[in-house]
């Protein structure tokens, strides 16, 4: 594989796009599956090393924050790392002298932080859906990097709760039969926990006629060949509802997707986000949460925080009861600009934080006592988490309507537990008012 | 109103039309409303006494079972009583001997039926929707027999569950800005019953561009007048869910609509059914309640009840997960033949099902004794039960996506407890497993 990838290197971008195509057709075909249908949505630019590009075009697509360089070194910083005096002809050709200075760093970090595959899956919660030879083979690829990290953020999200719960997740390690599989990992009534659920999926294929209608009303119109687009798409999701009506839901999701049209283009972008859903409004714990976000953010762009988080509330919003579903956090999709290995990089920050903004929030409130009024107000909200899950969440709703599907990981984001009771509305002057107030006015954190 | 119908009934079928456009501008234009959305369907032919109609035209429209003469002595046999020798001259034109005698006995009956308004509102949850004035004087119209059913309907449910459970009903009345309201009758947390919802909505105003695509998205075209499509729509509707896992929730509704085209033609259809879902099978319960359904169907056609009943098995259906939401009953929807007042009848006797249907059976069951894993598999049910109304059910989602819906009323079908376990499979030969097995294959009953 890294002989291919130098060879490709040096002969043109377009060879570059061919090997994509080879490593994305190992993938074979098949339908659509329930991941990309719960977590797609339509890119708005063509696929950054599709077979007509060059690199010159490919540097000059919304390169705010990377020159065309940057691009390349990203995937194939490995590559170039194996084989650098080769190639260094052509990436010189439109890089300046600081921008190689630049690269070198580059290739030395993406070593140092990805390490050594077969070591890493060992931390895992199952070995990881694709075959370790392959995801060594590939080990350049974002679509192995992006499986490793997501199976090492289950891992690491997994042990942090097993470790504040003292239980263990069952783990369940499926497969597609139309190409790829999942790891889902739930803890159901846990001493803290009363549902726990992270769930991996690698999946790929072609879109089906009703998948490619539901991508198209969100935005571009993406050519098949022979009505079929072949994808890959992959991600970590996961649901977490506490006992305790005073530590609160988490969800977070991050994911990735690569869709190849008709004439060879190739699209990408990453999605994401993590959000927070109390019972009670805790201001500290608030602060915390979206705090810990933002770090995150401004590490990759100033804007990155604010936009999404807006996005966020607007996002995780029932409609019908014109409330949010909790006090927001960050959600982006069709991520693809400045270029992937940034986003990834983007990514990378987002998914390492789930634990530092969840588990601090747990620890605090292990201990807080509760009343039955507490819970019952608990499991009204869980209600209306059920209610936006079924009735507003993409993925879930595309999930549900894709024959394959498998639906125990769809449906392991509602809660063990809800309840719906007629008219019900706090009381003013009560905190179940000010949560309820909160989630008719979202509020700025920090 | 008497006067005015004699008159037109003097003149001409057109008269009449425009009469029923009198009776209905003064509804008044708003939007359309979430009843409609819970439950219209589009019609397949014109309204039956639309402007363009002739007597004969009327009469030739579908009419296996029903004479021209039928068709107008059921929506003017009252006025046909209070000047029968005034309108003769017209109505023998097309009619035999046999058929007036007939229409002297349809007109007697209806009057013993449907009887005195003021008295029989006096037995009702609430005064009705439309108001009591109004329903007199145009006591012949089909909305305001309709509404007297439904109204009657609701009560009689409504006083039997009382009875047994102990507890009462509370009533709200609401109004919907944009025209028309309704009546919701709530049992929360009873003796019998955890919650019962029976709710009454009397609504009219004009279709929005949204609710008129998603009409025309289920089979023609609707023309509007500047885009406006005057409608009015009403119906019975509840849902029943007990403490007692051996007793079985109940779903029941019937529903009335009217639709006014851009060119003057009205459209009527008329839809409902009555389903239960039990959480354990009780082959004797199944073989009542559908019998029950089937011997107030055979009254009117021999093929409503094994078709209503397939539709019944095939509308409730849990796509996702393969399994129909209960043991079904019947259902049926842009029910416009043979005539108006036929397709009345049989909802009538349909309505008038609903406690013979379901009170033997809660009363058999009332003291049985449970475990708490028979209340777990109900709690698991009872999610399944969520997942249809908020993922399939098309008055839901349609009522939810409607702005000025009254949110409180459509999600008062939900249970007050439900649970979603990870992997939940009943195991082989339990009677939680023989559930399940006929949830996966629906049976006939009787």
């Amino acid at each position: 594989m890294t002989s291919i990838a130098l060879c490709t290197i040096h002969s043109s971008a377009r060879s570059i796009a061919r090997l994509c195509q080879v490593s994305r057709s190992a993938h074979g075909t098949a339908d659509f599956h329930s991941f990309v249908a719960r977590y797609s949505t339509l890119r708005k630019c063509a696929f950054l090393l599709g077979g007509k590009w060059s690199f010159i075009r490919a540097g000059t697509r919304q390169m705010s924050q990377a020159s065309p360089g940057r691009i390349l070194l990203g995937r194939y910083g490995v590559f170039l790392a194996a084989g650098a005096a080769a190639v260094t002809g052509v990436l010189t050709a439109g890089v300046s002298h600081f921008q190689r200075a630049e690269m070198a760093t580059k290739i030395s970090k993406v070593e140092e932080e990805e390490g050594n595959i077969r070591e890493r899956c060992k931390s895992f919660m199952s070995v990881p859906v694709t075959d370790i030879k392959v995801l060594e083979q590939r080990k350049d690829a974002m679509s192995a990097r992006m499986e490793m990290l997501i199976m090492e953020t289950q891992a690491a999200f997994c042990r942090a709760l097993e470790e504040v719960d003292g239980g263990s997740f069952r783990v369940d390690r499926w497969s597609r039969k139309e190409g790829g599989g999942g790891i889902s990992c739930v803890m159901q009534d846990g001493k803290v926990f009363e549902k726990a659920g992270v769930n991996v999926s690698v999946v790929f294929g072609n879109l089906t006629e009703e998948a490619a209608k539901q991508m198209r009303s969100r935005g571009k119109v993406l050519k098949g060949k022979d009505g079929k687009l072949p994808f890959c798409a992959m991600g970590v999701s996961s649901v977490i509802h506490p006992k305790n009506p005073h530590i609160p839901t988490v969800h977070f999701n991050y994911r990735y997707f690569e869709i190849e049209e008709g004439d060879g283009t190739k699209q990408w972008w990453f999605g994401g986000g993590t959000d927070l859903t109390p019972v009670y409004i805790d201001l500290e714990d608030a602060a915390h949460f979206h705090k810990t976000l933002k770090e995150a953010c401004d590490k990759h762009h100033p804007k990155y925080y604010p936009d999404f988080k807006k996005w966020c509330d607007n996002y995780f919003y029932i409609r019908h009861r014109g409330e949010t579903r909790g006090i927001g956090g960050i959600f982006f999709d069709d991520l693809d600009s400045p270029n992937q290995e940034e986003v990834f990089n983007f990514v990378k920050s987002c998914a390492k934080t789930v634990v530092p903004c969840y588990l601090p929030i747990v620890n605090k409130h292990l201990n807080d006592s509760f009343t039955p009024e507490e819970m019952d107000w608990q499991q009204v909200r869980r209600g209306r988490y059920v209610e936006f899950n079924l009735v507003y969440d993409r993925g879930v709703k595309f999930g549900l309507a894709t024959p394959g599907s498998r639906i125990e990981s769809i449906l392991m984001s509602l809660p063990l537990t809800a309840r719906w009771e007629y008219m019900h509305e706090p009381t003013k002057g009560t905190k179940e008012a000010e949560m309820l107030e909160v989630l008719r006015n979202p509020k700025e954190w920090i």
